[in-house]
Parts: structure tokens; C-alpha cells; sequence
């Protein structure tokens, strides 16, 4: 049975062909059309598999963008998908903390893909990557830079939490001659904290497993390893968790 | 008996001398060092009296910066004078809104310049000066023509409630073509609505004064009146209330 999970994120479409033990992908960003880039990236995931649509029994949307498109069979959450998907990827896994474009959400489970609680933070920019593409752009450097730049950097103590004011104290504190790579290293540090603060009110799991376009950076990743005191699991797909753990729902869905 | 209140707030450093029902006012930009900007503030305030510092018999500071200060005899919070402040120059206020550069407060009083209650937020740029000044630049235009340009204009519904995020739903309104002026209509409701939220755990007041430098912009006042159901006060001096009340505070103490 083949199925197809689509992750339609602020930043990037997320699409995941499953059959059987094998999966492909595509990631597109998202742009001002969720329906669109969805719509592609399925068609582009086909094309890549040599497939028809009606070759696909089921197809399960999720992310902020699920609710606009009208090619799926159903939408689930992203924080069941996101569980699901991050148990897939590392089995046992009983914490996920998942850092986006936008938001920031922690998810408890049992150890067995479902979720058992979570926290999220959708309303305000500190603690989600638009965090670092503020102090990204402030700094002059791309966000895909920062964990390269700050390797083996001392963290300056980055007092704001707030995004807009933390800008302010990034720049005053660059005028101050304080370097750029202890800068973004106190930038992974204060992202990390926070959401660790939103994971502290869950209680610490076990298998803590990082996803969402985040935890592609190693500085973050060393930071929340720090102050959660625990190891962190990243896998390269880590960023495909929510689109994946949709492909698995629907191979269910489909044999209900 | 002749003293002198000091303001250092986060952008502008206000200073008054008050000499029995007369006083006279400096208004100067805080900029990188609160101390000297106070100091020469100071200095000024005395040239224009035509007064020498032995003829101050008090001098009392206040605001963010106060602390940095080494020419005043003693320093009290910015509630303490804004109460103070507010009653002075409204007689008989009793719920003073003061939104600053980059804070907010809302203070309760007794109707006689006394501190009930308060609540204030300095962590987050949403619902202060800061907010209007992210807002104002994203359109191209200057803060202080924001309440010229909305006059009459409908307010769009600005969905986004933190800074961050607001920015970028203002750049995306404007691309679908909404007008600069419902925008910051909309800009200026959502900093009222974030500060009458405030108010509304204190319980609304008889008499509404607001202050700080955001009370010169109609276009907020009138949104605050709106959210509150009730008459808003402000006065020419409304940016100075803390200055005044430290001024007041430095007479009753060199009585003492
Ligand atoms: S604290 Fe800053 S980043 Fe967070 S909601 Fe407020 S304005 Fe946005």
C-alpha cells in the first residue's frame, strides 16, 4: 500500500511518499499559496516515483496549511503527526521538541508515537526560528550560518527575550565589540532556553527527539542538550517528522 | 523652594524644575549614556531659570536610568511618580495608562496621586511605543505622522497580536492592497486593545489619564476610549508626568 503525508508548514511544504519500508520526499517553500505548493509537491513526488495519483490509497494532510487543501483524504493535527512521525525516526522516542519556521511545540508521548500532552508557542516569534532570522539578518548572515559561525564560541548573555528587543541589544552589543560568533552562540542559548522552559512544564522524557527546520542547527541542539541536561536525537529527515508521521496515519486510515 | 525631577526613560530623558505653581520643562533624547543626557538635561533646565544647582534644594530621579544617576539626592519607581504626576496635571485621576518607548504601564490610584494597584510589561514590544516604531518603518513612514495619516480611516483587524509577526502580516495587507491608512488604524487598535486588556484587571477608572509619548497620538487615545467605555485625559505635558511627579516628590521630601 502506498500512501502520501503532506506537511504544509509557514515556511516549507513538507510532502512523504511511504510504501511499505521505503519513502521519498519533497520540500518546497511554501510561498504565498499553501494549496499550490502542496498541490506541486505531490505532483512532483509522483513524477519522482513514476506514479499516477490513483496509484495512492490514501493521503492525510497536516500543518497550518492542511485546511486549504482539497486533494486529501483527511487532516490530523501536527502534533499527532509530529509524534508519530518522530517515533518512526527514532523509535522510543517519548519527548519531541520541534522547532519551526513560526512556532515551537513539545510534545510528550508514550514511547509509542502517541501523544500523551504538549505545550506549544504560536503567538510570539522568540523561541522559533523567526527568532534567528531576525538576529540572522541584524547580524548580516544567513540563518543556514549561524551553527557554523558559532562553533566553539562562548555565549554572550542575551538579556531580552523578546525578539524586538533582543535585536536591539544584538546590534548595541556588536557596537559594544562583543564578536559576532559569541553573539550566536548567546542566540542558540536563548532559543534553546526558552523552549527548554516550555519542556520543564511536561516533565523530561527519556528519547528526546529534535525535528522542525531548527534542529538542523547543532548550536541550538548543543544548547538545549545543556539545559534540558539530556541527550538530543537529530535525524537528517528530522524536518520530514510531521509530513512522515501523515504518510503512517493514513496507511492506517487506509486499512480501517 | 525650588526642586527638580528627572525622567531617564528608555528613549528621551525628561526633566522639570518646579518653583511653587510654576514649572518649566527639557525634553532630550536619552541616547547611548542615560547619566549625561540627564546631566546635560539638568544643566539646561538650570540655564533657562537662570539658576545656579545651590538654588535646587531636591533633586529626585526616576525612570529606567535612574539608578545610573549621581546628582540626585533620591530615587523613587516610575509608578510612584506617574501617579503622582498624572494628579497633578488631571486633578482627580484615579487610572493612569502611560505607554512609553518600550514599556507599558497602567497604574490604580486613590483619586489623590497614590499607587493602588498596577501592572506593567516591559518584557514584550506588543502594546508600546516600540510596536508603533517597528509598524511606522514597515509602511514607510514616520511615527509621529501615524495619527495624522488614520484620521477617519477604518481599522483593519491586525490578527497578530506579537510584534514579529504583526510586521510581517502588515507587509502582506499592504500587498493585498489595503490602505496604508486602515493599516495603521488597525496598528493603532491593536496597541489599545493591548493595554486596555491590561486595565481590565485593575478595574476601569473614573477618570482616564494617559501619558508617556505615546498619549500625543489621537488615533491610540481614541481606540483606548473605545476599548475602555470611558473618557480618556490627556494634557499637553502628558509625556512629562513623571518628571512632574518627581519634582513633587522631591518638594514633599525637602520639607521633611
Ligand atoms: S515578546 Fe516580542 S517576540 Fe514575543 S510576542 Fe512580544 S513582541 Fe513578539
Amino acid at each position: 500500500m502506498i500512501t502520501v503525508g503532506i506537511d504544509v508548514g509557514s515556511m516549507t511544504t513538507k510532502a512523504v511518499l511511504l510504501n511499505g519500508h521505503e519513502w521519498s520526499s519533497v520540500i518546497r517553500p511554501t510561498g504565498c499559496s499553501p494549496r499550490q505548493s502542496a498541490r506541486e509537491a505531490f505532483d512532483e513526488l509522483l513524477l519522482k516515483a513514476g506514479l499516477s495519483a490513483g496509484a495512492i490509497s490514501h493521503i492525510t494532510g497536516t500543518g497550518y496549511g492542511r485546511i486549504m487543501l482539497d486533494f486529501i483524504n483527511n487532516a490530523v493535527t501536527e502534533i499527532t503527526c509530529h509524534a508519530r512521525g518522530a517515533h518512526y525516526l527514532v523509535e522510543g522516542t517519548d519527548l519531541v521538541i520541534d522547532i519551526g519556521g513560526q512556532d515551537s511545540k513539545v510534545i510528550r508521548t508514550d514511547g509509542q508515537g502517541n501523544v500523551i500532552d504538549f505545550a506549544m508557542n504560536d503567538k510570539c516569534a522568540a523561541g522559533t526560528g523567526r527568532f534567528l532570522q531576525v538576529m540572522a539578518s541584524a547580524l548580516g548572515a544567513d540563518v543556514s550560518e549561524l551553527a557554523a559561525l558559532s562553533r566553539g564560541a562562548e555565549p554572550v548573555e542575551i538579556s531580552n527575550m523578546c525578539t524586538v528587543f533582543a535585536e536591539s541589544e544584538v546590534v548595541s552589543l556588536l557596537a559594544q565589540g562583543v564578536t559576532k560568533e559569541n553573539i550566536i552562540a548567546g542566540i542558540h542559548r536563548s532559543v534553546a532556553r526558552r523552549v527548554a522552559a516550555m519542556a520543564g512544564r511536561l516533565g523530561l522524557g527519556s528519547l528526546v527527539t529534535f525535528t522542525g527546520g531548527v534542529a538542523r542547527n547543532a548550536g541550538v541542539k548543543a544548547f538545549l542538550a545543556e539545559e534540558l541536561g539530556a541527550e538530543i536525537h537529530v535525524v537528517a529527515a528530522s524536518q520530514l517528522a510531521g509530513a512522515l508521521g501523515a504518510a503512517l496515519l493514513a496507511r492506517e486510515m487506509a486499512k480501517d
